[in-house]
């Protein structure tokens, strides 16, 4: 059976890595999507692990051949997955996980429309506020901006499958495992298996 | 939050009655939905348990009143799913799971078109051929008639929103419980707590 794919937003703060650590933890089955960039590998960065590290030029042909499902300029670096890498685990049967922004997840719709979208909510402003602060590692211009972001983001709720919000963390990895698991049995994904079971009874 | 309504439907033999009792002790916020019936109660049913036992004057009121999201004659007894006991069991935020035959879905999908609905089947004609022996409990001719009815019913696999395939048990429970609990975090049953989370952002 093909894989499902899977497109995971949400504001900053909302907790959106913590979640897609435990979701992954909790389904082997589940992959993480690794994205082409064209900006230099960190320290202890593996490629092909943590990202496929290319560059600009290969980047740009890629673009020009229709390679991205989405791709992003991120401060001057660019970022993208590439359809190739999607329907290679999908025919592997694997379920793949796409990290993606609201306008990576439009792009991804418009190509890939049985994509199955999540967006990651958090309980309230207040609270948002509450975390971006408890995390200690931003100072207060760039907490400004990021609930400025997550301002217009949040906005983009209704282009989104399923609206999980992060209240309780078990209750939301539970949410998610479930959405996850509902697309494995979702009509589109069982078709082909559906008409196989009819033809043995003839139908 | 308002519980959601799942519609189950499957061929005779394909394992329903079991998945249901399996997924309704997995999930104690899932509740089975009690019809309406005039046929005269058995030994051992209880009124409200089991059935609403009615006079068959009361429940043609009912039809008049539009009181039913389905209704059927079976074998010359009327059979039904109310409305108001779906709305009431809804707004105490439990989820519905109703057992209806492919017309049924046809009538509650008409009437209500958020339910979700779940189409169980068994992996293959030969293994509901077997499954159907191994009861030991119908004649031949019984057996002949589920199967031709079977075939008929699966061709309605098209119009569900899950697909089953019950071959192994436990993987088809999981998948039942997956479906029901993506239900409570889809965008439709989320939306009112989505909105209220925007307007703490000011949008």
């Amino acid at each position: 059976m093909r894989g499902s794919i899977i497109v995971i937003s949400a504001p900053s703060g909302a907790g959106k890595s913590t979640l897609v650590k435990r979701l992954l933890a909790a389904l082997p089955g589940l992959r993480f999507s690794v994205s082409c960039t064209t900006r230099p590998p960190r320290p202890g960065e593996k490629n092909a692990r943590d990202y496929f590290f290319v560059t600009r030029e290969r980047f740009q042909r890629m673009i020009a051949a229709e390679e991205f499902v989405e791709w992003a300029d991120v401060f001057g670096h660019l970022y993208g997955t590439s359809r190739r890498q999607l329907r290679a685990a999908q025919e592997a049967g694997k379920d793949i996980l796409l990290d993606s922004d609201v306008q990576g997840h439009r792009q991804v719709r418009k190509k890939l429309p049985e994509a199955v979208s999540i967006f990651v909510l958090p309980p309230s402003f207040r609270e948002l506020v509450r975390r971006l602060r408890a995390r200690h590692s931003d100072t207060p211009d760039v907490i400004e901006r990021r609930l400025r972001d997550a301002r217009k983001e949040i906005r983009h709720w209704p282009e989104y499958d399923y609206l999980v919000v992060n209240d309780r963390l078990p209750q939301a990895v539970q949410a998610l495992r479930a959405a996850v698991e509902a697309a494995r049995v979702r009509r589109q994904t069982q078709q082909e298996r559906a008409r196989y079971i009819c033809r043995t009874f003839g139908g």
